[in-house]
């Protein structure tokens, strides 16, 4: 049985490659989507397509079309939507997919640090599983085929 | 034509009284139904009803068991949500009520400063309008019974 | 058992009057709802709440993010739409309402002249019943209740 | 991640023909479909299969019977639907096909020359992207894949 | 709590005014909706609306646009299908009723006569409870309120 | 894109052996399934596995059982329905299999006899195409794939 | 804002009484509903409407086919669904009403002892609220309307 | 036609292997999928996962979250569920998985020894068949295929 998995969340750091990484180590039979993770890119891609915009509020809302579809795309075609939220930022396109997963019925692990346990409380109560790293959401990953 | 409204966002100030004052003075047929807005009353209700936790962990998740039924009972039974964002804090509680308004086809107003247009702006693309103030919402509220 | 009845179509002349008085004649259990008849407001809404907006495209975008809202509550608080066609313009409102009402499960009644037969004939397909006058749509109506 | 695209609108020109030739050069896993492009096929349907029809209404109810079935069989099937909009006809097949999929959640790509900003205002709003050329609609088809 | 019935079945005798007779006999807070059931205006409600047709098949399938819509709002509102079925005819309607009734989770009661066991069984066995009086179909009726 | 059909309707002669056969002929990417066509086979089902019932109303019931179980399986699977009712018998399982396809929306075709055109009116015009022979019903299947 | 509330669990003591009474005192816009309390009633209703059954397991299939439709009209009606675990019994029925409730996104809140924590953890974790008391389940209710 | 069956039920001999085996036999194109079965592994997951939890409770409650997460993913995945009830234990989680199971449209097929007729009939009454062996179970399986 192969799954596809939408990972969510912050696209400053690598993390979906250690993800991916682990999942072949694993030999887990899964397959990796994502939101755009060139944050410049993901923030000019409106102006990028459609050309100049009259001001940032314009820019961002032509952005955010084409990110959204490209959202709406890959997340019905997952089975799991794993969302990582780091220290840093607002976060709210995680906290909207997370959101949306859950209320699409997608099976969802929420990964957050300690720090963010307050404010992520009832979105951490929505979601099926709350873990801290990286490892203990494969582990959850790796426990579907045990 | 009796419309239910659901107004999800912070808790630190008294908007929705102003929210609820205007809709009088216009007349409106609207009732308005929230989460708690007592803020040590939502944090400590998860103890207050199922007793000492043995931890903030445990103590915020029976919180927010009892938040989300709550938001869940009453955002069932709302025709429209407006989810307002404020300057400070993370709000991922008024993120997650908006998305999942959004995600159950219930239409959706959001209330934002001008601060929050680019971090906000994949949420607010897919919410029905994005207005700055409480009287643009009014606004919006009130043209669906001219 | 009172029905709610949704009015889509052309705003150019008092139809949805026409409609509500022969209710009222017929003594039909039916309340009615709309979109913005006054059609310059339809146009400046997103201006008159947002603000001025820098060019065309924006202006009508900030107005369909409003027009369409109200669109939302309303057809999803109705039971039965009727969508009428006029001989002038490319009304794909009308065709939008429709579409989305039958997509919606809502029992539809699509009212178009002679004219109109052949590039409707896809959507007339789709809905429920299609006749040629407010009149007939009135007797179909009636129907619900004999 | 192999995607099924459905093109809807205008069947006047090879535009169809256009995109998959693009999305081979662009090696994208995409699979196209579409209604009859045939135009004088799809008129006749009805009566190719069912036999003669007593006047150009039946014949025309018999023909969208036929064609309604092929569209909900392949929009079904389908991830994205692409809506082309073109300068001349009244189009209601192309804005019934894009409301439709739009109300069955699949993520939508409006099509269509500037001079149909206005008219088509309310339906660019809901779908997910609005551009204007065919090149712009597969720049965001490639955006998926990046 | 008052509950909607929609009362399918055969329009040959006045089963539904025992039935609305009985309901009230035992102070059931019902309401009772019902196909229509003079037969004559059953059959020619599509050309007493529309116009004379071009033969029994184009009257037949006018007609039917109209029953069904009538019977498309009612079963909507209705929280309860009771579909009675006699010893004549084939009763096609009754069966659609009842089999859409049972998709869109509307409890169910199937009324049948026992010489109708065999050819109902695979539908009774999907309907909640089959029945065959009219009296058994009113106990269940009263039971929701014991 | 390879579709699956499910063939609904009497199980008396081999009319699906027919579909099967005319579908190889055109080539066209079809699987077929269908109901149990072996008629003793689909009436002792329930005692062939549950051992002897206490008469037939308990043998029909658990016959009935497994048969819809069966059908449930196969037409969730299914892209497209055909129902074909022939001039006997009442064929309630049929038109049963033909509403439910309806009301799941699955695309579906029913085959008639000219015969049954006014008792089968209102369920012909709640499903996509009606037809008089297996040849049309192929044709319109063939026209899936022009 | 009224709201009904489904009153799954068992019924061997008088504990929706409470219920009832202390909703009373606290002044809560609450409609109770629930399963037939009356155990020999609801054991014996298949016999007591459709007659003498050939053996047990045809008397409770007609008694669960006639409590199951009751349970389905009136969980359809509620907006909230408590489930009460005792200490004796299975309590099977109690486990698939909150189980049907939670898959059908109702606000479901579970009572029960501290002896059932561990065979009820699963089953628990989907409910929105777990408590040991009824006293604590109606502090969740009063919660709504702070 | 490949199907993936959920073995829901008891985890205490291995009922799973003879199904598999079975299939394997009659070379059905099945593919089996399953909660944890190995008991330990099951009720330690949470604090495998996530670490110690201060008590039983917190315990339970992390193990469940993972299992349930677990039990999402496949059930989702699955076109039919079969589970199998024992003669010991509450055994709420295999009640919850088939009424979750039947609320989701899954065909559902129980297995319980005569014992268990009684308190499980109105489970029985809503899945699709309830058989005593796993033979019978296999039956029904093979049944699809004939």
């Amino acid at each position: 049985m192969e799954l596809t998995v939408y990972l969510a969340g912050q696209i400053h750091d690598n993390w979906r490659d250690e993800v991916e990484k682990k999942a072949k180590e694993k030999n887990l039979p899964l397959t990796f989507v994502a939101p755009q993770t060139n944050h410049d890119r993901s923030d000019n891609i409106g102006e990028d397509i459609l050309g100049k915009q009259p001001g940032n509020v314009y820019k961002d809302d032509a952005a955010s079309d084409i990110n959204n579809f490209r959202t709406q795309v890959l997340m019905q075609k997952s089975d799991i939507v794993i969302a990582l939220f780091g220290e840093k930022y607002k976060q709210w396109n995680t906290a909207m997919d997370a959101s949306m997963a859950i209320a699409m019925n997608k099976p969802t692990i929420i990964v957050r640090p300690e720090s963010l346990i307050h404010p992520l409380k009832e979105l951490s109560n929505r979601a099926n599983v709350t873990v801290e790293t990286i490892d203990q959401a494969m582990d959850v990953l790796s426990y579907i085929f045990e």
